[in-house]
């Protein structure tokens, strides 16, 4: 039977048994005339819709094994969250409140390096379809590592599922490289091709995090097995300045350019994309995946659905997962889809509840490329069916001067709690809010269980600056010693004419302007952390690179050797690519001090040892310019032996140890305020 | 006992026997430092919180007559809804996804001239005080019309609540006058002054609907018996605007100016208000009542409430009543407030949840002026408490890495049907979802029957343009007959000076620029309704006066009397103080025709007989000039004999009547286009 038209005749509706019958039902079909029956009958025959209509012709025309009398209810297509992560359900709650890096780098990506396997994917999979088929869901478009468990645990669940495979330019939990996420991927879709619940597809994560080539290879293999396949489009306003920059147009011409459109894609978010865009998406046939709730938590954005449901675009509603939401519950994603669209155009009559509802049903279906099989009650659809209880206080009364009244009371005054039965495929998933194919007190305790190991992980993790540098760092170097003396200099030009005419080696010069922060923490054991952005001016006295780098400075100097030359141990190295914005949400300082320095630098050899010899001037806070003197070490015998020429070389720069200055520019900057 | 200071004393502690021990909770103070016991106990001694701590400890101390065991449970202060219209339980769903004019003026005001009384208010309180119990609410600040009954069904329902009597500059359901609202007023103060639950209060409804004396009285009377005074503050832009140009400044300063924060006030909304208004407010303690789902479904705005907290106002949250939002969840209330604040701000990081759920519990309760009484889990405050339970499904897992993990749990995971037991003055409102003080069966099929007569009054007022007409209308003329006559003329300047050179006698002469929209509807019976704007031009050819008015057109001619002289209705005649955009939206016609023409008027006696002459020359679109002749009439055989003079006229001013056009301008239009 072809989906979409009429396969009934009326000769098989005088003899043929049906398997179920709703009765007495509200019933909204959301086709495209927004058909109602205020009471209603659909006749289910094996996984389909056979009939819909009125209670009084379909009893006299159906024998059904199963008869539903649905008094006081809603009768509709089931919902479609048409963007999500389902395996997420297992990190809910793990750290809110964030901005997006510190809340990706700092805790998600770092907690799925560590945790997502095949079986942490087959629970969250499982925990996720329990609360979907509760909230009213029964069609989802997912996109994570490992996507062939979740297929497994969608399928066991009875749900509906658009499974796309992530792929990314960097290693992912399931994959060292691109290529093998592209060969498990294909790997993924010959296997659940023929699936009745399950279409594989693929998931370039975003333009930003692959090269040309994954997005060339995604669409190719799209369009290959003639699959879906699902981006993130222009989530934040950050991707699209960088794409403007980095490949000089938006998001979409981009992806466009590297034939992505070519395939039948199924965008997320589109918060920041303009006419153009929008344009080029309807044309393309793309939908829209909009996530009302994730884009105000992570203050991604509005996206402008308003104008794309103008201009012809399937919007469906995603939930984005638990992890930036924090649940999946559809019923807040409608109502929020409806009051956002009002408070940002200004024009509350801007996505009424019917439109709102249709983007969860029959236009979500379509934006997940499903819109063939599921999202509207027609006759030949797949009976994937909810009902909702309407008679409850909270829905109270009920007005029918309106014929809209219904869909602005499931909108804006019912309840993912309302929804008492969900059918997929013909199939009950849940009757009377109990749910019949997943034992969800069985998987509960397990999610706890993880969740304890995840906060062990994190809170070791965060027990130190120290700890929580290494988790986002990637060193440069672990450790290092130093022997330095420092003096406060009235002629800086005398000193470095010194430098200039003495018996020194010179190896290089140098010639920085340096802006430090520097974190201090509750705990003063937990010392400095530095964050350096480092100019390196040339000989025409232009910036010619910026190096960003984070240092942690222990608290207190190994050693202090006569003449006050001190041994001292940076404990860190790492380069800084994140912003100090960044760096500040993540380790949380106590205290912030800042300088800013004119630093000349000279790498020396001196009685056959390697001197750095730094003529800082201090500019912000005005404070001076010092001279001082280093060199690297790595023993006891040797950092002794390196003091004693560290003074020498002071000497025959013409500065007293007398006069040097123990304290770190910090310390001196902090003395002084 | 005074409340706020620790009232216990040690050797009470040994000896006193307790009411209530809540015992294994997670317990939220929402105190100052945010207090949390993981293993907690609440001991209750009749009305108050006797003492708070760990489990072990009060177990060890007290002796209760029911020890309530919370495991798995967050045992917290019960939730405020700092501004909201309880009766209106009854309206919910009345009209959606409408502008706030067309929603108020076009559908709730007259349902609510027509159906708000004492019996309603009652019926109306007592359902939405179920809804509140069931979601967790255990104190509410009220505004509405017969507000002893709200008083009288709030204590009934067992909540605490703020009941305030609205007093407005025009009639109300409840009194003719605003001084009849004032004594009322003064009357309900008196009766509910000492009670343990209800604090009688005064609400000037807001600065547009006040005059000065009754801000001034109103005010008043809140010193007199210290009473909080609530009052609507600058909700939508519009109303900024209005007082910008009306009072040369904004709404704050303008109440201040009229006494208004000299009481205890409780300013709803404050979506449109400038730092310095801010910093007004918090100078005069106001508390502020913020309602993100109103505020969002009205597009009335984003009220700046991260500024407000950062400033330290005390901002609770508000549900703004069914009517407009559309029910009484102050979980989905508290989600949105910080979700809200993230996505306006840009800043994810702003209104954490822990500081979410402060604004609707102990912040709210001082922002409703009850903040000595209720609002944290303090020893000596009224029992007011809740229990949530976190083990449901959609609150799996629960991370414990972060102790700010729990308030996440709750506003952005937890749902209101989580609420399972709810306390209030150490009372038992609700023990697992069971409500014990409001039979909620009994009330619902009332509510039910309220609503279709409702519908029915609302379908019989929708039935016609005319009867919708009426209801917004203010009547100039019913109804009006003319007879009339009209003919296209080349040479406009030739028939001026006719009238000018001839032997009628000229009443006056006009001159209007007029700018005329015609709606169409689909029952082509209903005729046109013209909205008019109809500049009047002086003999400067300046602009003096602009008058606006909508004239309900009859769809066909009564009669048509030789040489196309023709009698013509005009059903209605009213002024139009409403914008063209709220008659569009209120009005929904299928159709609109705009005509702007030029129109020189003369009100001639001819023959005894009152004539007026138009000479009209349509400009868009450019259609040429028309003369029109027109008469009233009131019988047909006077109609008779003037369609024979008007034919005369015509004929005396040079224009043959054989050239005449039967079409009206409108018609004239279209058959062009």
């Amino acid at each position: 039977m072809g989906f979409g038209k009429p396969a009934v005749h009326k000769e098989d509706k005088m003899t043929k048994k049906i398997d179920k019958l709703f009765v007495n039902a509200h019933i909204l079909c959301m086709d495209e005339p927004f058909t109602r029956h205020e009471n209603g009958a659909v006749a289910i025959l094996d996984d389909h819709i056979h009939a819909v209509g009125s209670s009084a012709e379909l009893q006299k025309t159906y024998t059904a094994k199963e008869v539903i009398d649905c008094e006081g209810k809603v009768l509709m297509p089931g919902l479609v969250d048409a963007h999500t992560h389902v395996p997420m359900n297992l990190l809910r709650g793990l750290a809110d409140d964030l901005r997006l890096d510190v809340w990706l780098l700092g805790y998600i990506m770092p907690v799925e390096r560590e945790f997502v396997n095949p079986d942490f994917v087959r629970l969250g999979t499982s925990l996720a379809c329990a609360e979907l088929i509760k909230s009213g869901v029964t069609s989802f478009a997912d996109m994570y590592y490992f996507e062939d468990q979740v297929a497994e645990s969608a399928a066991e669940a009875g749900l509906r599922a658009v499974c796309c495979q992530t792929i990314l330019k960097f290693p992912s939990p399931d994959a060292d490289s691109y290529k093998e996420s592209l060969a498990a991927t294909e790997k993924m879709i010959k296997k659940w091709k023929d699936h009745p619940l399950i279409t594989p597809a693929i998931a370039p994560h975003a333009a930003y995090t692959s090269t040309i080539d994954i997005l060339g290879a995604s669409s190719a293999m799209a369009q290959k097995y003639n699959v879906p396949l699902h981006i993130h489009v222009a989530e934040t306003s950050q991707e699209v300045e960088d794409s403007l920059r980095d490949l000089d147009m938006p998001v979409v011409p981009y992806i466009k350019e590297h034939n992505v459109l070519n395939s039948k894609v199924i965008a997320a978010h589109c918060v920041h994309i303009d006419e153009r865009e929008m344009h080029t998406l309807h044309k393309y046939g793309v939908g829209v995946a909009h996530n009302p709730t994730s884009n105000m938590k992570l203050s991604s954005g509005i996206a402008p659905i308003n104008r794309m449901l103008n201009l012809g675009l399937n919007v469906g509603i995603g939930t984005d997962g638990v992890s930036s939401n924090n649940d999946l519950d559809m019923f807040e994603e409608i109502r929020l889809a409806a009051l956002l669209a009002k408070v940002s155009s200004g024009d509350p009559t801007v996505v009424p509840a019917r439109t709102a509802l249709a983007m969860a049903t029959s236009m979500g279906a379509k934006a997940i490329h499903l819109g063939d099989q599921t999202g509207s009650i027609v006759e030949g659809k797949k009976a994937d069916l909810i009902l909702v209880d309407l008679q409850t206080l909270h829905n109270t009364p009920r007005f029918k001067n309106n014929p809209d009244g219904v869909y602005s009371q499931l909108v804006y005054a019912a309840k993912s709690t309302d929804v008492t039965d969900v059918m997929v495929n013909g199939k009950w998933l849940m009757r009377s809010r109990e749910l019949l194919t997943i034992d969800v007190a069985k998987l509960i305790p397990k999610a706890q269980a993880l969740a304890g190991e995840i906060d062990q992980f994190l809170i070791k993790r965060f027990q130190s600056v120290y700890s929580k540098l290494i988790a986002v760092g990637g060193a440069e170097e672990q450790e290092s010693y130093e022997v330095q003396v420092k003096v406060k200099v009235e002629d800086p030009q005398t000193v470095i004419e010194k430098i200039l005419d003495s018996e020194l080696e010179i190896l290089y010069y140098r010639h920085y302007h340096e802006y430090d922060t520097y974190f201090e923490f509750d705990d003063p054991e937990e010392g400095w952390l530095r964050y350096r952005e480092d100019e390196f001016i040339d000989a025409e006295s232009k910036v010619k690179n910026i190096r960003y780098r984070l240092t942690l400075i222990g608290p207190k100097r190994e050693k202090h050797f006569p003449q006050d030359v001190l041994l001292s141990r940076s404990r860190f190295i790492a380069p800084a690519p994140q912003s100090l914005r960044f760096y500040r949400e993540y380790f949380k300082p106590s205290k912030e001090t800042y300088i800013e320095k004119d630093r000349k630098r000279w790498k020396v050899c001196f009685r056959n040892i390697e001197f750095y010899i730094n003529v800082d001037r201090l500019d912000e806070p005005s404070l001076g310019t010092f001279l001082e003197v280093k060199s690297r070490t790595w023993s006891l015998e040797d950092a002794e032996k390196k003091a004693q020429i560290a003074d020498d070389l002071l000497r025959l720069l013409g500065s007293s140890p007398q006069n040097s200055e123990t304290l770190d520019y910090v310390q001196i900057v902090e003395s002084e305020s």
